[in-house]
């Protein structure tokens, strides 16, 4: 256990083969087992699903989005009502992205400058700015016990000129996250600011980028800019540039990402922490994570399909219902489906995860990747 | 206990002052607690709420609809998965309604004759046969505890000619669904069939409808045909008319029905069972039940309002959520708002019904119903 008192990283286990760490993530609102899946709640709900059954499925931290609940509901009104936690009932550990994300992702609406960034609202298209100074003031009222510090995301990970003075920009507004949050006390319990690293597809500009991220002694650190429409090689060896040369005494987050094959890709590098939209937004498109890879629960083929979505799955949803009984759901355009198919997608990413610890205990971690991405590479051969 | 084995009414106590009663209902499923409110999960689904909750929140019978599992997916894909109870993974009791009510509901669709009724698919235009002899195969396959005699309500309960026509058909169609239903053997155990008396407006012919249905010795009887637009002294004597002169060893339901008033009204003359969609209708249009009336969480005026949904309420939902949080949901177009305003108003309506059958036992029912009578009054004056 190192760090402050508020949080710390906690090494249980690596793998004697790859860079795979199981470890423990310790935060003022609980413990995280990582590696870990984090759900996203962009808007302080994971969609479609209640916090109580994040809990019986495993959920130990999730995600909420600093620029879309800077627009609704305010964060004056989640500080108001007691934080985040309290606001949205989940009193496990949360973290805040910072808006750097939806800069880049709302890029026809924004403009950055040194300054910081000018973007359109998606609500109303009143222009809002984001800067460390402001990220940061929100991030304190909301209350999340990770907040992550203001990056700038390039546009294309492969344009050289553009990614260096975007990473050159992440360095200088880290610069400007960190002593404006250690100005401020929190209204709502200690807080853990992440620093962000980025330098695309560049593997010298990846190095150089965590050089100066970990220059400022933070309680964890994160690779962002990662996942953005490259290809799985950029993503593997822009992990491989900076995971490794993180601190070991810190947690290591790579945002946004992703697959079950990314997250083999990158806690081989000694990632912990991950969050991605994706097992919640497949739900709601009616598809299911299984071990034979994603199903559309649309297709006929399961009209009269009575076994459960995975037969290994032992979350609620695969307790209950069948194949058939989801179809009908999905067919029939009942609320229901987006539900049922989001709990199961959540739970399977954090079984994988589950699965993940249990083999870098035990020294079985290479097997269990060739096991997970083999089978995945059979059924979309 | 009366009856065959497998469905009986227990008779627990009565109301000294109205014809109210607490009883229980035995099903082969488990009991149900009656005064009881059935929520409606017309495609073997409560929209939005997952069977889990729905027994935390103290559902005990559920109901589903003939007309629509027909259409999709079909009773026979029911059937084959083991019947409805497994199929939408609720092992309490289930009623399915018969389609009369589709019949009427759907008339621009529907042509009526002696036969049956041919109503045009909502799905796909094609025409579907339903008269007494389907609806009972189709009930058979689908497997409910309860399963609802095919009755022709009609258009306008307050057109004298045409309530008796539809009545005296309903009357006839009655004799071929017990005709039918006594032919057959249940592939999913055992059932019974409830009858529907008519007569729209007119007390006499409640009357003689009531007559008519009980002249068959079934396990319990529907009052149908009422709320479909009247007013509500229409209801009160169509249920007066109606409702007393049910043998009292057998349950009552009041199909359709309807509003915490109405409950009041109804179960004064003796209704035990009462369906409506309201709770979650309501619920998916962001509507919540409370004892100040009904209120819209879209209102701005909950931006900042930190209380439940009902400070009284022991739901889960007003155990853990703000009417601030909610509101949010609300205006972000999140799909937990409609799951969470349905969870709290099934549950409110599952709370009237404890209080209306403590109040029965304990000799203060016609108190409790002027208190929360009294209290609607005053919000809505």
């Amino acid at each position: 256990m190192t760090l402050s008192d508020d949080f710390s990283y906690e090494l249980i286990a690596t793998c004697a083969e790859t860079g795979a760490r199981r470890g423990r993530f310790h935060t003022p609102h609980g413990p995280v087992d990582t590696p870990a899946f984090m759900p996203v709640g962009t808007k302080a709900t994971v969609k479609g699903i209640t916090p109580d059954v994040l809990e019986v499925i495993g959920s130990q931290m999730v995600l909420a989005n600093t620029y879309h609940l800077h627009l609704r509901p305010g964060e004056d009104v989640v500080s108001e009502l007691g934080g985040l936690h309290r606001f949205m009932g989940w009193n496990g550990p949360i973290l805040t992205d910072s808006g750097g994300f939806q800069v880049f992702s709302l890029k026809h609406l924004t403009k950055v400058t040194e300054h910081g960034a000018v973007l359109r609202s998606v609500v109303d298209g009143d222009p809002v700015l984001l800067n460390p100074e402001s990220v940061i003031d929100i991030e304190r009222a909301l209350g999340a016990d990770v907040i992550m510090a203001f990056d700038h995301c390039p546009s294309d990970p492969t344009n050289r000129a553009e990614v260096e003075a975007a990473t050159g920009r992440t360095h200088r507004w880290l610069d400007r996250c960190v002593e404006h949050f250690r100005s401020q006390d929190s209204p709502h319990g200690p807080q853990a600011l992440f620093g962000i690293c980025q330098g695309g597809a560049f593997e010298d500009l990846r190095r150089r980028s965590v050089d100066a991220v970990v220059a400022h002694d933070l309680p964890g650190y994160a690779i962002g800019g990662v996942s953005v429409g490259e290809d799985r090689e950029s993503v593997r060896s822009a992990v491989a540039a900076a995971a490794p040369h993180l601190p070991a005494d810190k947690p290591r987050y790579l945002m946004g990402v992703g697959t079950p094959q990314d997250f083999f890709l990158a806690v081989s590098e000694g990632v912990d922490l991950f969050d991605c939209v994706t097992p919640t937004r497949h739900g709601r498109n009616h598809q299911a994570y299984t071990p034979i890879g994603r199903i559309n629960l649309r297709n006929q083929r399961w009209a009269r399909d009575g076994a459960p979505l995975d037969g290994d799955c032992d979350c609620p949803v695969c307790q209950r219902f069948s194949r058939a009984y989801i179809r009908h759901l999905c067919t029939t355009g009942e609320m229901l489906a987006g539900v049922l198919l989001s709990i199961h997608n959540v739970r399977y990413f954090h079984r994988m995860m589950e699965r993940m610890r249990a083999a870098i205990e035990g020294g079985t971690f290479v097997a269990l990747r060739e096991e997970i991405l083999g089978a995945i590479q059979r059924t979309t051969a």
